[in-house]
């Protein structure tokens, strides 16, 4: 099931999955105590629970250990609307190498404090992926040092692909998983470690309906780009799906469904008060999906929601506690 | 190191681990990426992830489990403060048993709705568990059900004890549990399980300073009734520790720590912000004691601190967001 037209395949993830082993968590996969479809059991992939509060530590090491293994840099930058910022500091300042992060203007005031607290040095460029990207390799021209892209490189995506690994390694009879839809770093990752290990498993792609970038893209057979957008999964406002990422979406992702902004906030709720697990906004919407999981989407098998962060705004939270869960008990 | 003067032995406790074992999780056990004393792990051992939210599931189960063993009973009843009436709702439902649970009048709303929505009856009595305990008590005579206590006896203390036999199994190097102290019923099984198995494991008590009454009972050498208190670890406001549970935190626990509730409210936001868990205040004391722990008290090996559930108060939780952790990256 390899395709070596591919950026990588799952041997890249694999050896990934080594590399990066003694720096992050393997995640732990919990049943949600819910079920769907045809009375299957929910599985939450808890990457809210890996380091740094997302699983972009997994792509962040592998990208710093790949650039370690060739011969190392003076320092290294990014650009990111915050998770990804924060696991490249990490993972810097784990390796004793510099750091730079380029972060939207809007940016949560909290993930710019958690990236400075991991000693890197943040620098503030606009409201669009494509403006803080520009302004990234722009520094690291100057600088000398290597960009580290949030999700459209092979290092980065392999990275990923780690959580698909562990989830089948953890869960051997999963017939469906659901995975965020941000540039397109985690579900290519995730969806090569799956397609090309066990291809009958479904890999179902989510995306809010205000940041639907990949959605129109697979439609159009083309990248498309949406331009800025404001969904309050910050971590999923990418206006256009990544270059490499983007063909293996095509290849492996089954389908794409969308969100509504009010559906991610029952989840992120349901989430907090049942589950007893603070997930961002990003990291809900494969839950908020579930209730379009008919028997044909979900298989036979196990239903694993990937839970893709929880590094959230209090300011955000606030709000969910205005409509709290009432009447019901936690996890069964 | 049995003692049978004890009302139950850590044999007890294993056979209880197999009774439950269908009915119940093995919780995770999670590095919360701090340290303490002298740069030793901190772990987490998640009873909020539990079913029903909290620890009690355990004793519930064994309890319930026992009694349909010995020829069953026409109904359970209980008195609860919240969690405890949940867990014996949802096990009597799980087996087919009718069930009443009394809680005090000003029970946390959404706990008395959680009890109803795993079909029990809630009946309302007084502020303090006496008034309950006695009220359901009266209630059980009159119905000829069975009474299902809180934490006073043998196979309740038992079953919440399977939560240190998993500690034992999932961290062999740990060095020192905390657990928190309500009525006595966790902490007894718990150290039942621990210092029968590997007496070298140091087991600390932990109270809030306004519901300190098994420290000052250990202090007199006798069980000291405290009356009403009202610390916001609502699950440990009880009284007095039970008749049963006292001669084994006597005889096994090494120590109790006293915590105020500001730092049992510092304690629960570090836990929501940085290890994304959801703890409610009576969970989350044990994570407030831990800067009172030096080298002495910590050993050399991994510190585990339990955290007893996650059935936390919508209101409470929205005081808690006043004051977010800033500046602080989420769990390394």
């Amino acid at each position: 099931m390899e395709n070596h037209e591919l950026p990588f395949t799952v041997k890249d993830v694999a050896a990934a999955q080594k590399r990066i082993h003694p720096y992050v968590r393997q995640t732990p996969l919990l049943a949600s105590g819910q079920t769907c479809a045809e009375n299957q059991p929910v599985y939450l992939k808890c990457e809210n629970l890996q380091v740094t509060g997302a699983f972009k530590a997994r792509g962040a090491f592998n990208f710093v250990l790949s650039l370690l293994d060739q011969g190392g840099a003076p320092g290294v930058i990014t650009a990111s609307s915050g998770n990804h910022g924060q696991a490249v500091a990490y993972a810097a300042a784990r390796m004793g190498l510099p750091c730079t992060v380029v972060v939207p203007e809007d940016v949560i005031a909290v993930k710019a404090q958690a990236i400075r607290s991991y000693g890197a040095k943040v620098e503030y460029a606009g409201h669009t992926s494509t403006d803080r990207i520009e302004r990234a390799e722009q520094l690291a021209t100057q600088q000398g040092w290597v960009f580290v892209p949030p999700y459209d490189h092979p290092w980065t995506a392999a990275g990923q692909g780690t959580a698909g690994l562990e989830i089948l390694q953890q869960r051997p009879d999963v017939s469906v998983v659901l995975v965020p839809i941000g540039g397109g770093g985690l579900i290519s990752g995730v969806a090569t470690a799956i397609k090309e290990t066990r291809p009958e498993v479904r890999v179902i792609g989510v995306e809010p309906e205000l940041a639907n970038d990949t959605y129109l893209s697979l439609q159009a057979g083309r990248v498309v780009d949406i331009g800025a957008n404001h969904t309050l999964a910050d971590g999923l406002r990418t206006s256009h799906p990544g270059d490499y990422t983007f063909p293996i979406v095509q290849r492996y992702v089954d389908e794409v469904v969308l969100v509504s902004e009010q559906d991610i906030e029952n989840a992120a709720r349901e989430l907090l008060f049942r589950s007893k697990l603070l997930v961002e906004p990003s990291g809900a919407v494969t839950v908020a999906a579930l209730r379009q999981l008919d028997v044909q989407r979900a298989g036979t098998g196990s239903v694993v929601c990937l839970l893709s962060g929880g590094n959230a705004d209090p300011n955000w939270l606030a709000t969910l506690l205005g409509n709290p869960v009432v009447g019901q008990g936690a996890l069964q």
